[in-house]
């Protein structure tokens, strides 16, 4: 089911082509980041394209806060300990163990932080295209993301999103307003390599699904049913 | 601060190039589709791409039903123009005469449709990734909506989302279990090309910001703070 197993493969653009590679080699980055100072020109490119990404009602209704000062970042970082340790205390037996071998963040050895926000007010008070669905503001901000973290990708960078941390300890530390919502921490930085599956799997946490397992016609039809 | 217009150009690789030009060409397609059937091998490869997007904990908490009965479509369009009308009459003077001309969906004309479902139960109940951040699950399902976008692009075909409905609706058009969210209605399909600027922009809606609007060093500091 994966695109490079295909033979139907030799017809898809180059240009396509080349988007498949990049999707399919992005990795969630938190061992490989060298520490190396990343370069203005690149950083510029990487956000332009998450600023180009599609919004509901063109509201553009994100923030980036670039986190470079290394106590802010050891701050999180302690934070985000403090919150791997919530999590893992809920864990027992393989799961836990197997936890434990599971490296969460590259918050300090990144060297770069971006916050991403999410700013509802973006726009006014009629956003076209939220009336009925208020978190499609929301999801705007996240496809942002999501060109980021290609962007990086095809430049040969590394992105981890970072989500063991609570939204009132990130707001405060990075000084955003009430209204403004923390809704990623992204480790991002220069690499040495990426591997070629993801992190999760590689520890024996969970494994990728084909995708004919989540694919449907005409009707939502539950797992059991369609075997 | 477009990528186009900056004499750094020339230092990016062909396959970022290729990427930022898949990313500033995709568009939310509206009045471009032809209505010519979708090849099944071009579906499969968007819906891979989509497959291959990044998820909390490894979850791939996306379900993917894909809508080709003209009954489901029209059902679906009929909707979503109530819901037009529901926003137009939020709408006076000058907003509701450009909201008129402005077309919110091509949801028959595309002959096809991908409700994007979000299985928050998918990988059971001790997400890792999500015991702080119970939202990064959705995100995920986003981040996968992101992109199938760009691969479509990138395969000369158009998207369009839709946002203009009520969930228990097409959760019930499609038959979605009560614990799965139909985050997404998209239209894809096979287009006469896709148009420089955004509709809305070239409607006189609302108009794209430059980057430089959204970035912040090291902490967040209000518009008013920064000029």
């Amino acid at each position: 089911m994966t695109i490079e197993a295909s033979p139907r493969r030799a017809t898809v653009s180059d240009r396509a082509g080349a988007l498949y590679e990049i999707i399919n080699s992005r990795r969630d980055t938190r061992r490989e980041f060298t520490g190396a100072p990343l370069a203005d020109d690149v950083l510029e490119r990487i956000l332009s394209a998450a600023h180009a990404a599609p919004s509901v009602g063109l509201t553009q209704p994100w923030d980036f806060v670039i986190i470079r000062s290394s106590q802010t970042l050891q701050r999180f970082r302690d934070h985000v300990t403090g919150e791997r340790e919530v999590f893992a205390r809920q864990l027992t037996g393989e799961r836990a163990q197997t936890f434990a071998r599971i490296k969460v963040e590259g918050i300090c050895e990144s060297g770069l932080g971006i916050v991403v926000g999410y700013d509802p007010t973006r726009g006014g008070s009629t956003i076209l295209g939220r009336h009925a669905f208020d978190e499609a503001g929301l999801f705007s901000a996240v496809c942002a993301i999501q060109n980021l973290w290609l962007a990086a990708a095809a430049e040969g960078l590394g992105v981890g999103w970072v989500s063991f941390y609570r939204e009132p300890f990130l707001r405060s530390l990075v000084d955003m307003p009430e209204h403004v919502r923390p809704i990623a921490w992204l480790c991002v930085g220069q690499i040495d390599g990426l591997p070629d599956a993801p992190d999760l799997e590689r520890a024996g946490w969970r494994h990728r699904t084909p995708l004919a397992s989540v694919l449907h016609l005409e009707r939502y039809q539950p797992a059991a049913d369609r075997q």
